[in-house]
């Protein structure tokens, strides 16, 4: 959520490598899958050097390279597939927003995947790069959760026009699964938010502003994370770039339409939970007027009554009432015929 | 309202079929209808293979699919009429946002169908699609609600234009019939207000607050559902698509300007809705400060007085008032004088 | 206010006319003039027949109908005039939003006339229609209320441009007066918002909120109204119909800086509304600090005291205090010096 | 800030003029300056009829005419300089919005020129009125205030470069004022804004309130005249008229910078207002607290006590305690234990 | 953050030169670097005149000049230089909004330097002029504080392309530098929110307000910053500006993507500090109601049980309890009775 570290490359040459996540000590591994309709040779290497023969073959390529933390990895990838020192610099920069760049030989594109975390009520965010080449389709993730292995299955066992097309839908279908994913998390946001929608009604706590607030925020950056998604996926359907066929378009229109959808939804949850904020804060103002009337109604009744008592508590030697033998009676009888009316009067104002 | 079981359609080849709408058992109904300015046939079907007779004939054929909950059937239709397959990924995925796409041959356009649910307070929503081509209209529904009946017996009479234009003019007049649909809501829910509006002032619960919140949350849902329709319309009037003509475009301007009167509502409605809890959260303090009036005004007239009466109940032996006769009297002269001061005090005050 | 009977229209041919305004029994009148510089003919008749003779001369004919719940009259001048269906349907269609439609041999504009009604605090809202021909203004009203008669008295008096220039001119006019009118609802508003603003310090009753609420409602309805008016304007600025000529135009962009300048106040009344709702609030929570400031100091003042004289109240046997002569007047020391403590502490916290 | 008077005008032919400003008395005064390079006249005159022979001049001549509620004066000019009605009409509205208006032959401006009144917190708005010819600049001013004076001096000494320069640059001169002034409105605003900020903390009173408003109104107002301002300047410097020469148009590059900079500063100063507002709001609640704080406090202390105080001031016979020789002191000690007790339970609770 | 000064401006002739800042005694310092491929002479000199020889050579002259407060040293620079008397104006205009302006020979280019002040919780915002020239870069800063340290020593170091590349690329590295210092606001302020948030839950005291207000005026003021210069680089990408060539819009491009997230994370920062705002107020009348909960727990469960005990301190005659020997033991359990029954419904109410 904060800017962290950012600052440290103030001042630094551009093109610079400076990895911003968390340090991490994991092995960065390299998958490879080569394939066209009628072959297809699936591998798992340990350094990019291996990965050059694949890189001139007829058939598509797809690298995908897990693990940004380590420099020498990208550096190597960066000299062996000739690419831009910003490119670099931009897929080991965690804190990248998504984006689209040209560079005439590919297209760079930047993407977040953001998925529940494995402990509680918390949102992991992983930067996706993903560079389009026209035999070539390379994919830089951060960490080993495989959210691609769906799609390497499709591959393997040739469903869909997967196996037919070009590298175009490869980063169609890579864009469509990261999109997909957003629902995963929209919809167990969903049933946060209904979970907390009764929780409100039943039992307000201060707690429960905090978990408003926490999906409000997960919310505003889903939505950091969609925006700009979207505006590539609209650059990419309005062929601005000939890496991208006629064909595949139609595919992405898909893909806009999904991240329109996530959209709608974002703002609707966000709604849905300022709503509820307010809820809230009503549900706190009645509980006071809960309080407030059964003090008041307390008060009401028995301050006066004390008095009387009070009253009749006094040592003036001259009270001719102490004397008659029917007043503590008829103290009784006033104590609870005001009683009653009080009663009456609150029932009537909706007090009781 | 939320996103449910999308999810599991992430990582799918693109045009898979799923459906996301709630399980069903009811059978799909086929009903047909094909016309032209002097003939009209009418038919309800059992499958799919009985529509192709009317595919290709001169005459306007209407294809009605109540229930896409069978894939079977969606798939039938699919390759009998060779739609594409994104198409009918989109009819069968029930939380498509409402869109028109082209596919050359035929247009393709969803649209959300919003009514009262027979149970109280609740809303019904049904996606409408719509494949329009040169001389067949195909629309699928969800339910079993039959909102184009009147639009049927209209055919069936003649009335109006209908039986002498073509597919298009069809076209027009199933949206026409949605959006006017909307109205129906926007009365009842216009109704519902006027109902709230007083009952804020007489009996404010938080009851009334879910209430605001529901009415406000199915503003939200019209709007998303009319936003996009709007943008529909636009684009057939703007002539992007050469199936809609140019005596049929006169007609969609007359519905585009009630998508916009739609809009408008719903913009007037979620103010008043938010006026409204204002109101009630004023009107909340407002009680409160009654409250605390009454509490104060008792408080503050006989705490002293309980205190004088406590300071007279005192034992000690040298206290002189309790010996002097008119000592009794007096006190409760004071009491009295000080009592009549309080009230005057607190109306001129204005708490009483 | 609310969308209302909208929904009987549902499923109807497009062009059926169904008056949407409130049931009416007065019988409709229809007023004409027609003149050219030399020559003014006025004349009040009974039915649209009567006018057909105006149709075909040179001179400027304006007819102007006051009534438009006879769907009869409606249909006749549809039939006589050549007009379209859909703009009868408009013209009946009371709620209407204001909108401008080219016909090609006539324009057709829907403004609404809006102006205080009769009984307090309530705003009335009337449908205008404007037909422009090339020699023919045809302008619908629905109730009595004669807002166009300083108009005619300008046109008898040959007063300004307006005799020696066309229909274009007196459609000018026309919306002219209807803007000029919207100045008239403001004044009342801005005084009824001045009066708002002394009453709220002096007095903050809930019904003020009442009323805030009912301006910022005016002021939403008012802005619906001219928005779209000034779309209509800028439309007719632009040059986009051959039927307003360019003299005309540069009188037509007074009336838009007149909405503009509509628009301006509307939004300036708004904020000034939505300050005067905070003030409100926060004035019911300052008399709240007020009530709860009477309640703690005197309850701070005697109940310790209360608690005081209570304890020597007591029956214990062995109390030496109560047998001290000077205990009891020693007891008013404490009491009074207490007391006076008090009130300088209150005072020094401001609450006195 | 009350739209005042303009409906008077309903009805009334375009053109009429009709005065909407404050009724004056004041004498209407002419200033005529007339320079170029070499030569520099300057006169005071006593009707419009003597600024003709300035008219023809090859020379710049700046006619300045303060007082616009003598309609004679206005209506003479219009017939003298051939000004088109509207123009007029506009002149004499000082209600009317800034907003410039191309006449072939000449440009109209009306600006807004806005300092704080003589009295204190309050701002006077007045009309500024600029039209400007190729040979001549007429101004137009509400009040005697006169803001141009030290552009007649500079003219007088000749510094910079405006006595070399023509008509435009003497017009943009005169804009350039009229925006540098709204920056002393800013200065003054700023300081009451920090004056308010330091009151707000150590004496929150309702008073401050209304100042908040005040001031939030006269951001909303100074806004309202910034924004078309901007828009002209920057109509200007698009070079759409041709009465304004490149030379000059770098110059008004400069006072559009100086536009945005003002309206920045009014959205900064509202943000500031609105963030005060909030601070007031809680700082009110705040008290409410501590005010509460007290009263439980001191209830929570005494009212137990009492009770006991008041139990054995009960008159049952048998009561074994009050027989009891120490049973006073004890009571005592646990009177004075409870107190001690609670004060520490609500040091602990950070209420003390 | 308030505008201070600007208005002694008023009135003033263009291009009159008037410092805006605070008053300051430092001397002015330049420094001037002079580099291409082979060759670097770098060197400090007293005054502007020193700085000529290096105008006009062949390789990067980088002359810059701190201190902006000494109008000789300024004025004697646009002499020497040739530049234009409104940028000199905007120079030492150190309240000037971030702007670029095209002077055919140079650019000149406006920035805010906004970093954290030595004292505590406060930020210095410093003014960047960058004048851009085919051979020369021009660079004035208010204050001794260095940020352009990191790149003199990648000039000197010839680390980057910097030596090959002309004066637009080291245009670039100065607007960069410039930015990414805004991330080392950003991350400081990330830190205090993180603080404040923590705080805000443990302690909310109305301190904690003015923090979160302080926090809020930062990023507005960040805002109105980087809003400016985002559209300045902007401008520069879209080759708007033949002294800025090809290869070094590549490098800007990266400039730009900083600033948008920059941009997204003011944003950010805003809505967690409102969410801060909305919690605070939340947990103050958690707070009160807490307070209540206590006030009414007590009250409710003493003042009967007082009420009690003073009907038996009543001194009547006629007192049939007063006699009974159980009497005092029945009312004993009476009062325990009632405590238990009061304290286990408080309990169901969740007030203990």
């Amino acid at each position: 959520m904060f800017v962290k570290r950012a600052s440290k490359k103030a001042g630094l040459a551009p093109g610079t490598l400076m990895y911003l996540g968390e340090k991490r000590e994991a092995k960065v591994k390299i998958k490879i899958m080569d394939y066209d309709q009628h072959h297809l040779e699936e591998k798992e290497v340990g350094s990019v050097q291996e990965c050059l023969p694949f890189q001139h073959t007829d058939t598509v390529s797809w690298i995908n390279i897990t693990g940004i933390h380590d420099m020498e990895t990208i550096r190597a990838l960066g000299e062996r597939f000739n690419l831009h020192p910003l490119l670099l610099e931009d897929v080991v920069n965690t804190e990248q927003r998504p984006k689209i760049d040209d560079f005439e030989d590919y297209l760079f594109v930047v993407m977040k995947m953001i998925y529940p975390a494995r402990y509680e009520h918390s949102v992991t965010h992983e930067q996706i790069s993903l560079i389009l080449g026209s035999k070539t389709v390379i994919t830089l993730q951060e960490f080993e959760e495989d959210f691609f292995e769906p799609l390497r299955e499709r591959i393997r066992k040739g469903k869909g026009r997967i196996r037919s097309l070009g590298t175009d839908y490869l980063a169609y279908a890579l864009i469509d699964i990261t999109v997909d994913n957003y629902f995963h998390l929209l919809e167990e946001t969903g049933e946060q938010i209904e979970t907390l929608q009764e929780r409100i009604l039943t039992d307000p706590t201060p707690a429960i502003l905090g978990e408003i607030q926490d999906l409000k925020r997960e919310m505003i950056y889903l939505r950091k994370s969609v925006w700009p998604l979207r505006e590539i996926v609209n650059s990419l359907i309005r062929g601005e770039f000939k890496l991208v066929s006629e064909d595949v378009i139609l595919y992405l229109r898909d893909v806009y339409d999904h991240t329109i959808q996530v959209i709608d939804n974002i703002e609707t949850y966000r709604d849905m939970l300022s709503s509820m904020m307010d809820i809230y804060l009503s549900s706190v103002s009645n509980r006071m007027n809960e309080i407030m009337k059964v003090l008041t109604t307390i008060a009401t009744i028995f301050i006066p009554m004390t008095f009387l008592a009070g009253l009749y508590g006094m040592n003036f030697k001259y009270m001719p009432e102490l004397e008659i033998k029917w007043a503590y009676p008829a103290f009784w009888l006033v104590i609870v015929v005001t009683f009653i009316a009080m009663l009456m009067w609150f029932k009537r104002k909706k007090w009781l």
